[in-house]
């Protein structure tokens, strides 16, 4: 049980972080949005794995890690603690986003799915190989993997690679519902992609 | 003795930090003071804890790990090290503040209580946490975590998370007197409830 | 095979990143260029040893911890996960940029080098010196020397110091491949140094 | 001997950072400079312990971890690298800088001393401390001092901390001559408090 609720806590914070300071932080909002992402993992990770997002767990599950109640469980708690967030943003503390469509919706889904796979392969890299085993970088490695994608990758896709990132900002009103499905297609498969290469490519040996 | 020295060191610089840099150093202002705040953590926790906050430090002692005693004289000692600062910022460097109150008070206590409640519960889970003992990361996640929470809350109560901050800012000129209370009672209230989850919800199993 | 697929990947990345965040993340494109190359080394150091740039590999190569096979596949490598970044950002992400050539080539030449040398110096130092063996700082230090070296020598050369990045910003259309040697020859020179002032003065004792 | 020719390094990439990040960087120069001085820690501690400092090595002479010898050599290599810094940007990569020196000296000397203290008093917790053996984050707590006090401290006396590259920077031409000795009797005021505090107050119990 206290998985799923680390879970809920990390999402909202990473969700109310990109829906206040992505509103108002301006170019340090990548930055703002990877901190709060790294605090939450290396906070979280002893109790969860620090997941935070759908298609990282969907990543670890392909990789043999996560079994299929969790998934379904961390899920839920993802997306329940980025709704909360983005509610709260909205309509406790006024912030106030247009709702916006990516410009080109399949390069947008591209974006998603090469940034999400980033995160996800660091990720399995960082916090799941053996050889890293008791390392001290994993939550650094994956928030500023965001930081790194937000920057890079941002201007074509808005930068959520994160499923519950893109329906709690639609909660708050930034992300269109119209064109949700880019980010939840682009972000699972970006997730299901790097599960695959590290369990067949890069670390077939490890189990 | 020494640990009430470094409390009183860490919350100077801390203080000085919030004041000075946080009056000329613009869109960077947080990191500058979240790297304060971190550099001040890896000095200094082997010695007292790296603490600097008062509802970090009750946070600490409702966990646990922090006896009636130390809570008091940690208390003095930060918010004499940030009063001090807050002088030394005023009067001496001659920084200038116009004394500043949170547009709706109550918003501004909610913004301070979720902020210090997740600044407590990153230190509670990287500093006390059994299974994250010895690792390198604790300051740079505490650090960062003000950082991360001074550009998401920061528009709405100025992102103090830390009574002795609060009190420190008073000092200097910058947060009003009379809405002072808002932050000892956020803060504190941040600061117990993360105590208090961490020890009935996330880590029961743990003294 | 897998260590050239781990080259490849995070090559790719950091070329995408020089080329779209480069682009359109003013100031902060430092910062997001060297997160990215800090997150793939964290993620692939421990398959690859995390070079990402064949200056580098050639400083491992001539310190005597990589093979010849090894120095030309993972050039090969780079190279390509380079290349295809760099056209991916022109050509479907369609970012658009100005064939630059450096005001004064000789000195351009110079600034790579000595910021090639700064790179590879630390990669050599975090990532191959026994006393330093179980780390868990080498992909900061070598991301972020990346991140200091472009605000440092970024105003002269445009700041490669990787012929990867050279020619991968080449085929994205940024660097005029009229003098791309100026950066294939600084910077292979600098890893060359690197490598030579830490083997003969730094760690002749270590094999 | 190693070891001198490694402060040598460090001091010249940390003053070059200086000099040119500081000239053109605008309001990330304290991120370019601490990132220098943090990489150079991590790549050159190992050997000669990464002070690049005559201010920090006082500081550890007092706290009993340097002999005499080291001291004199230590600060002839630092600050002839920075010298040698200041004029490669100076003239040959034609930096320009108009001559400054602090409006109030009396003060700049006091925030010289502060901010060297901090900076002393953090190297000799992360880095001497018996309890901090083996950690992973001692040039991140250092190199990030710096960035968090010069954009504390910087308006007031321009932030050198350090008076190899007050030097450095007067070769360069910003720091006016005539004003050096703010510097120099701040700085190794400020080693040397933070080397008694050390020795006397927070770690007696250590050799």
């Amino acid at each position: 049980m206290k998985k799923y609720i680390v879970e809920f806590i990390g999402t909202f914070f990473l969700v109310l972080a990109v829906c206040m300071a992505g509103s108002k932080a301006g170019d340090m909002a990548p930055v703002a949005i990877g901190a709060t992402l790294m605090v939450m993992i290396f906070a979280g990770g002893h109790v969860s794995g620090g997941h935070y997002n759908p298609a990282v767990t969907l990543a670890v599950f392909i990789r043999g890690k996560c079994n299929a109640t969790d998934l379904i469980f961390y899920w839920v708690a993802q997306i329940v603690g980025g709704v909360i967030a983005g509610l709260l943003a909205a309509n406790y503390f006024n912030y106030f986003a247009v709702a916006t469509s990516p410009e080109v919706p399949i390069k947008a889904l591209v974006a998603e799915l090469i940034g999400t796979f980033a995160l996800a392969y660091v990720v399995l890299n960082v916090a799941t190989a053996t050889k890293n085993a008791g390392n001290s970088f994993y939550g650094l490695a994956i928030g500023f993997t965001v930081t790194a994608m937000a920057y890079t990758l941002g201007p074509v896709s808005m930068g959520a690679f994160n499923p519950a990132v893109a329906i709690g900002a639609g909660a708050f009103g930034l992300f269109a519902w119209g064109t949700i499905w880019v980010y939840l297609v682009g972000c699972l498969l970006g997730g299901a992609l790097a599960g695959v290469v590290y369990k067949f490519v890069i670390k077939p040996d490890e189990a």
